[in-house]
Formats: C-alpha cells, sequence, structure tokens
C-alpha cells in the first residue's frame, strides 16, 4: 500500500556516518533512505548575552536546505532571507537538543549545531534532531577527552521521528510521497522513553485521540530503532 | 496553587465583543482573561496564485502585537521584520482555521484573518484562533447574506486553549505568570470533538503519555467553553 | 455641504479614556469620531547614545496602523518595513511632543509613545498627537507619584488638528471622505495659545495666505476643544 | 549678525547651469552659496500603474546625498536603505513639483526628477524643488519640440525657500550653521505668488502666528528672486 | 618548502563523482585536496526575460558555503544575505561557464548550476568552475539523450586553477594556508588551451610581467590535468 | 574603425581638477572623455576592529552612479541595496589603492574614498581608482603638512585603464559603445610600472596569450599618460 513497499510500521534504512567533515569539532552525514542531512557542532567559548555570568551552557541549531535538495530547485535563503517554515525548523531542533543537556554539567559555553540538507525526501527536520545529537555528542566528548567539561552533559540520545494518516492508515516515517498526501502528519521527539515535542497538523482535516495514540505507539518504535543507530555511531 | 487562584482546571473568564470595528467584513475583540486581541476578517475576491480557477476558497490568517501588549515593550516589528515566533503562530492560525472550512462551499475567494494583540497575558496564539474564527464566521454570513455563497463553509467552531504542567500540576489556560516558569506547556486546536493540532514542548524537560493525556482532557473541557462562548457571539 | 453634515467649524466628537491597557505607564484610546488610536507612554530609563550623561531627557515616538484599519486592507508593515508616510508621521509626533517638553526637569529618561490606529477616518496623525501627549502625561504623573520627577515637565497640553479646503470651503477636522477629495490641506500643532508645527500641503493645487489664515483660525478653534478634552481626562 | 555676514532678508548667491550631463533630457545643476544640488529629469513613456489609461501624466522624484557632501562623511545609502528623512525631502520634491504641472497636458507619461546633493550647506531641499523644475522644465521643452506635447503644461515656476528664527530674528535663506541652531524653521514652496507647500517645524520650541507671517513676507521676497533665475535658465 | 610538501608545480589530488543527488539533471561532488564541492545543474524550460524569445539559452550559476566549512564557523548568509565576496564568486562561476556553451545550440532554455562548498580548504571558486562544468556536461547530456537538444552545445571543457606566489616563489593550486600568505594570487580560467578569464590580484604588493607569465604556465600545466578529470568523468 | 574615430592605442582626453568639494579632506572630478567621476577622500582617526592597536592604516573605498549618470535611467540603489557589480568594483578600488600604500607610515587612521559616477561612458572602475588615488594623495599632504603623518606613505601613483578587442583587435581605454560591443575587456591597474591587479574576461568568447600580451602592452602605454596627469594634478 505505501509508495516504498515497506509495512505501516516499517522505518527507511538509516545510516549514520560520523566525522564527515575536517573543520567541525563533531560531524555526521545522517541518511534516513533518500533524505540526508549533514550535521555540525560547533564549540564557542562565548554564550549568548542572556546567559553571561550564568555558568549554564547553551545549545543551538539553524537548519539550511541546498537548492537542489529537492525534486524542484528552491530558491536560494541566502538571496531571500530565511522563510517562516526555516526559522521554525531551527527553532524546533534546538529546543529538542536542549531537553536532553544538562546545561550546568556543560558548563558556560555554546554549542551550535547547523544541519544542512543535501537531498530531501520527507522528514528532514526529524533527520536533523537524531543527526544533530550525533553531532552534539562527538563534541561534547571532544570537550570531555580535554577535560574541560567533567560530568557528561548528555546521557541519553534526542530523536524524532514522523507519523501520519496515509491512505487512511497510521504509517511510520513518511516520505515525500507520503508526506505530500498525507491529511495529518506529526513530529515525535524523545528521550529516554519520554517525550519533549509532539506536533501533530491536519491540513484540511481532523483527527481523533485514539488516531493520535496509535501514532505516537508508532513513534516509539521508530524512536528505539533511531537511538541504537545514534549508539552505535557514538561509541 | 495557582498565581490567579483558580482551580486547575478553571478557564480565564471569556468575552467575544463582535462588530468592533466598521471596515472589516468581521471582526471581534477576544478577551481571555488579560488577554485581548482584535482579530478581523477581509474578504478578497482574489486567490493566491496557486489557486487560480481551482474552484477553491483560501483562508490565511496574519498576527500582530502591538510594542507595549507587553509587560516590557517589545520592539516594532514593523521596523526589524517579523520574528520567526510571529511567523510560526500564523502559520498556525491559518492552518487551524482552515481545517474548519470547506473550501468548495467557499468558492474562489480568500479571507484574511488579521490578529493583532492590544494587551498579551499568555495564550495568545490560542485567543487568536477562537477570536479569529469568529470573525471568519461573520464574514462568511456577510457572503452567505449577499448570496455569494449558498451553503455554509463553516459549520463547526474551531477553538484553542493551551495547558501546561505549572508546579507539577496538569493546568488548563496558562497565563503569563504560569506560562513562563512551566516546564511543559502544549496548545490544543480543536472542531467537533477532534483534534485538529496538537503542539506539546517541554523546554529543558520532558514528559509521559500519561500526563500527555490528562492534558487532553483539561483541553477538551476548555474548548467546549470556548465554542459555547463563540456560537453566542455569531448568533 | 460636508458629507458628515457637520458646520464648516465643526469638530467631530471627542472621546478620551485613560488607562486602557494593564502594562503601559500611561496609556489613552482616543477617539475623533470614527477614528481611534491607542496610545501607550513606556517610560525608559536609558537615553538614547547622544544623550549620555547630559542630564536631560527625551521622548519619541512610533506610529503603526493596524491593516484592517483602513476601508481596504493594507498590507501589513512588519512584512515590508516602514513607509515613507510612516516614518514621516511618527517624526512628526515626536518632535511635537518635545516641543511641550521640559527635557531638564524630565530628567536623563526616555518616553516613547505609540501610537497605534485601531480605526481609520482621517485626522489619524492629529489625534495621535492629541492622544499622545495624554499617555505622556499619565506616565510623567506616575514618575512625578513616585518622586523620580520633582517639577512637572509638561505644563500645557500639546494638540493637534486637520483642516483644509473642501468643496471651495474651509472646513474644521477632516474625516476621511473630505480629506481624499481636499485639494489643501493642513496639520497645525499647537500649544498654550502658540504654533508648534504647520504642515499645508497643496496636491495639484495651490492657495493664498489668506486661505491660509482662515484655516489657522479655524485650527485654533478647534485645538482650543481638544485641549479641554485632554485637561479632564488627565486631572 | 549673521554668520555669513548677509543682511536678514538677503539671499546667498544663485547661479543655475543647464545642459551639465550628456544622457538626461534635462539637467541643471544648481548653486544656492555652497550648497549644490545636481538635478536630471527623465522621460519614461510609462506612468505609474494607478495611472495606466488615465490620460494624465505625472511627475515624481527622488533625492539623495553623495556621503561626503556634508562637513563630516554620512554612511552611503545604497548600503542601509532610504532614511526617513530622505523619503520625507523626496516626497516634498514630488508634490511641490506636481503642483505645478498641467497634468492633462502633459498627456500620459512620467518625469522621474532626481535631485543629488553634491555639496550640502543647508536648505538642500529647497535648492532641489527649485532646481529639479528647471530641469524639468527642460524636459518638457524636448518633448514639445518633438511634437510629443503641444500645449505647455509647465507654465508658472515652482521654487522654494527656508526661513527661519535665529538668534531671535526672522531671516531668509538659512545656511547650515544658522539652520542647525534655528528654533525654528521654515520650508516655504511658491508657485505664481500663491502657497503650494508651507513646512514650520520649532525643535523644542514655539512661535506665534506674528512671526510666521513675518518669515512668510521674507519667503515671498526670497521665491521671487529665485523665478527670475529660474526663468533666466531655461530660456 | 610548501605546507603541504608538494612541488611548486604539483596539483593537489583530483576526484569527481558523478551522480550523487537523485533530484538535480547534473550532479557532481568535485574533491581538490580538502576541498569538497557539491555541485548540481538545473534545467529550466524559462530563460531570463531579457532572453525571451530570442532562441538563445542561458547558464547561471549560484554560489554558497556551508557556516562550519571554514575552520572557524562563518554566519549563515541566509540570515545575513549574500557576501560581496559571494556575488562576485558566483558572477565568475556563471561567466566561465556561459563562455564555453554554444548558447544557440543549447536552445532557448535555462541551466542554473549551485556550487555549494561542503568543505573548504581554499580554491573553492576554481573548484565550483570545474566541478560545475561536469554537472553542465550531465545536464546536456540527459537533455541530448531525450532528444531536446541536437548538436551538443558543451565541445570542451572549462576549468580553473589558482596559482600565487608564495614564500617568494610561483606555486600552482594554493591551498589555504597558502593563500592566506600569498602576497599574490590568481585565478585562471580556461577552455581548449585558450583563456577565459584572468584574476590576478596583489593585496598590499606588485608583480612584475615576468612573474604573471610563470603564473600563466603553471596554470596551464594544472587545467591540463583537470581537463583530463572532467572528460573521464563525464565518459 | 573605433566609432569615436581614435587611433587603437589612443586615449579619450583626461582632466583632473582638484579642490572641487569645501568638506572633503581631499577631492578631485576626473573626466576621462564623457566618464565623469567625483572622488572624495575622508580621514577617519578610527581604523576597522581587526586593526584597533596594530598601528597599521587602512584605505577602503565605496563607489556609486548617479541614476541618470546612464544612458537609460537605473534604479536608485539606495532603494534596493549596492548590486553584485557595484560591491565587486569597490572592493577593486580598495584593494588597488592599498597596493599603493605604506600602511606604517600612513600610521593607524583610516582614509576612505568615495567615488561616485556623475556621468558614465565606460571606464567608470579604472577612472575611479586613478581619480580616486589623487583625493588620496592630497588628503596625505594635508596630513602631512598638519605634522601628522612624516613619512609620505605614497611614493608612486596607482592608475587603471581598461583594454579589449574591439571588432577583432585590440584597443585602448574602450569607451561604452566599444565596451558593449567587445567580447574580451580588461581592467589593469598598475604602479610604478608594476602590476596591481588584472582582471580580464571573457563575455561567451575566449582569448589567447598572445592577445593577452598586446593589450598588457597598451594598458602600460595608457597607464604611462594617467599617471603624468595624476603628478601634475597634485603638485
Amino acid at each position: 500500500m505505501r509508495p516504498s513497499g515497506r509495512q505501516t510500521n516499517e522505518m527507511r534504512e538509516i545510516s549514520i556516518e560520523t566525522g564527515v567533515t575536517m573543520h567541525a569539532e563533531g560531524s555526521c552525514l545522517i541518511k534516513c533512505g533518500n533524505t540526508h542531512v549533514l550535521c555540525t557542532a560547533t564549540i564557542d567559548e562565548r554564550v549568548p548575552p542572556f546567559l553571561k555570568n550564568s555558568g549554564l551552557g547553551w545549545v543551538t541549531a539553524e537548519y539550511g536546505m541546498l537548492p537542489r535538495a529537492t525534486n524542484t530547485r528552491m530558491r536560494r535563503e541566502a538571496k531571500n532571507g530565511q522563510s517562516g517554515r526555516t526559522q521554525e525548523i531551527q527553532r524546533l531542533i534546538g529546543r529538542s537538543l536542549r531537553a536532553g543537556v544538562d546545561r550546568v554539567a556543560l558548563g558556560e559555553r555554546q554549542i551550535v549545531v547547523d544541519c544542512d540538507v543535501i537531498q530531501a525526501d520527507g522528514g528532514t527536520r526529524c533527520a536533523s534532531i537524531t543527526g544533530g545529537w550525533v553531532a552534539l555528542k562527538l563534541a561534547v566528548q571532544k570537550l570531555m577527552k580535554a577535560g574541560d567539561v567533567i560530568s557528561d552533559p548528555l546521557i541519553d540520545p534526542v530523536a524524532a521521528i514522523s507519523c501520519g494518516i496515509y491512505a487512511g492508515q497510521e504509517v511510520l516515517d513518511l516520505d515525500y510521497l507520503e508526506d505530500s498526501e498525507a491529511g495529518v502528519d506529526g513530529n515525535f521527539v524523545m528521550t529516554a522513553g519520554k517525550l519533549i515535542e509532539v506536533q501533530m497538523s491536519a491540513e484540511g482535516s481532523t483527527y481523533t485521540r485514539a488516531q493520535m495514540d496509535a501514532l505516537l505507539d508508532l513513534a516509539e518504535k521508530g524512536v528505539a530503532e533511531l537511538t541504537a543507530a545514534q549508539l552505535a555511531a557514538v561509541s
């Protein structure tokens, strides 16, 4: 029934390659099927002004898409400024990653996570969160190795997956074809078996609490698989 | 326990005054406690380019806040451009209202709903959706009275409410004091007993599915009260 | 002869309601007929850089219009930046209010007056000045009550009114219908029987000094009535 | 008493050199003392959208200042966008020139007048109007010579002059030193002995109707001299 | 003598991988040592307005750098707009590629080449031109296969290389360490043994014609190697 | 053969008038045939942040064109921001002038050179460099006269000229008619018989090293003539 022939509760193949750029303190290329996102983490010893002398660290994220990451070429954001969609996504990534960080343990420094979509086939914001956590973890490992951070501020991985109602059925990990047809879809960010963020939208449609529960069940399954891949990548 | 002395499942007082501006095709001033939003609906016989000759209508929304709607004066957005937060909110309002519209029945025209916050005390996006639906409904009534629309494209009200975990307890309809302390909060958009949008975020925290269910229960109660106020206002 | 049936030297009904928002240090909603402007005054203990350590205070103003304050919806300035007209108006409001302030008595602090047009029917800049002075006065009263300002820096009200030549006749207090037809119109800002600013423009037309004098006579009459309303509002 | 040693009713030396650029349909370099403005007029056979098929012509103006036209170098506007002051000035120039044009006789075409200040010493907006009219007239003469315009749409010159109260005395044609000290100053645009625009502002001060009348008397004298120079330049 | 231990006339290792993204009509990842650029070519059947109905094709280019492509993170251009440097580079890429295109044979369509630097170590603009030509060629091959283009509009490869004077000696293919120290450096774009563009700049220094000739000799050697790699990649 | 009737190696008439504005520390109006550029030099005792406490001086340049400097009116850059072309040109001017400055001798201060094109007929960037050096030299002479600079930081003039291949022949000093037809053209910046910058571009064409040499020969002849004019102007 799904265009890809996948089962309703079947994820796309996941791969996470680390150390893909020579300059960044942490980096990975995450592939969720045909969605490929390059994530880098940059350590900055200065924090934003509102945290000066607070002793607390900060994690923030920026998101971008190469113009031809998509089927039709998009206008380059450097020429037009960031769209509302882009800003919404990068706020979500930053908020999600921060929920999994012990900001006291990180110490008064900032880590900037850049998520740049090289190729898009649905689920780019979820892949950015999942890959972003890996880049972040690698940068933190570097800080710990150098003795700049003593107690690990990142215990449990943060991962995200999309689910939706496609052709009347609840399905896990929507690709672009499904996403563009789905009347209802959601993004679920989780860590250590708990929720960080749920965003479920209907476009020109509605959904019941029972449907929402079914999607949450799928999301839990998906996040478990992503978490395993994350842990394998950083160890 | 709540700063306002309200019960955990108690809404703030709601008032919806209609016909508050002489120019708009539909308008209301909605007050949810100390949060006051002026909503206007403008009928535009031209649709956006992607709907030309589709026979389908469109509803979109814009959101703003007067600089001193808040406790501390904010920089005027006309001087700086719309923030990411503003764009995120107005995309949510538009998407929510469209979910309750029969776009065939509306016919090929656009209605623009402007939601401008006169005074803010938490929950401005939810008040904008609830009040925006009233302004929209009044504009549609005008179209129907004039014979430009035959079958009502807006049957059930769309309303929204925020809930969150404040001081360890699930509470309904957060005001600003609660909102700025809550580790978890969500916005729930509903119509006719079904969900349109759920956005539940944790800032530096997490939540369980049980907590999410408790907030959904509260939201259902709140939306029922809002819906009653909406129906009273438009009849 | 006038669309509204008013005499040539007859003002629209004036009302000034104070204390209309909970957050601002001073506020009022001024209604000049169907023109409604919300004015707030914000006290800021920091002055602009060019006044640092000068001992002098500053008053500045910003002006905006809700998109559907007008008969046809205007594009939201937050999306496009402030127009030349908006900037011209807010410079006029600030200059006018400053002319009535003893900046030594105010002390080294800034008051920002925001004038936001809720509904427009001509004369919005004049209503903004007249209402802006009321909001400013209320904020100053708060400073004096707290003992932060000792000698009143605002003795005489500053008020403004428009006059013009409509259908060949000099008329007082143009509404939108008159304003859009008038070949000559002017804005007159006064305080204590003296002039602060005169702006008289002809669009595709000219005028004589005799006509200018007749408009000044009307303006003096109008400002006297506005001043009485201002004093009633702030006492 | 005046820094320049001029009488209170004495203008600076005026010179208007025409035909100063090879490309423009009309051009002049106007010098009012040390204030030098290059004015060019460009004929454009397309009118703005709101005049399509109206049979009416349009005149508009743009204003700029070279970065080092002033005593201290100003930031280049091309890097920052036009300031509120610049927009206010170019709106005034356009409005003033249009008041002296028979838009039916001009026919459905637009003339754009560019006024660029090469060297500034006070009174740049007035010099721009006076010189702008000369450039406009020369462009119209070209249209008439070519038979594209039959009846002259520009009969009487439009000219402008500033006056103000300097050191307690009414003076004509303020230079920069006077302008920066004057508590009250005004710009007066006239044609054929009638007024087009009066803008009289007080910065931190006020003025009486008697003072205003005295300045108008001075302005009439000044404009008469400018008009003579304009007519000499275009004949 | 060179930081990398290369001979003065020795290039970095070149690799060109094609078909690296699923959506673009042509794509490659070019690696010149540690400089990695992703190049995609997008076919657009619409040409820019100035070529409408001309029968001529167009090739244009855009250039970007991921924020952490460099040693220190750069601000994201989507947040700040394109810098002067970025615009200068993308104009050079477009001009260079067009010099190698038979625009009649291409037919009235546009090909947009996007060059996005994934990792930077000097010479990004040259790698963009060399890789951009490969992406362009692949897109053209697709057009020819589909019968949309009959005669090949791209005969000889266009390639570019940088040379400079480092530590007093002429060297080929500067990496970042050399580039940041070189007082003179140049970019040389060639095709079929001829020159398309020479840009030789001295920063705080000068150079003789003899030195320029020596750099041109090196550039010819380098371009020959690049051309071989390009031809291997596209066949 | 040339539209102007000039020999292939014949320059346009050069004139350099100094002291043309009263405010700038150095200024000239340079005319290369019908290309007229006003150049001013402003001394600023503050250097850019990256040079604070370095003891080194800085020279930078900005470039602009009046809207009707060209045959067809261009949009005013202040309304749109600087184009890529403008930024490219002003970077070239700054780089070129710096190559001729002893930044230690200049001392820790900045000189800003503004080049504004009053009338354009090809070669505006070259005229800007040549005239910019004169303005710069005059400002430096002022600093030396005041004893603020002891040893002359500007020994040899920096000058620039364009050459190109027009109608198959190498020609010196292209005017607009030639420039818009030339398939190959270059800008050559020189000082003291050495090169600072060579930019040779082909638009839809290529060139040989022999052609490049011929253009360099022409450029050397032209620069010698410009240098003589510069030295005459500043002595």
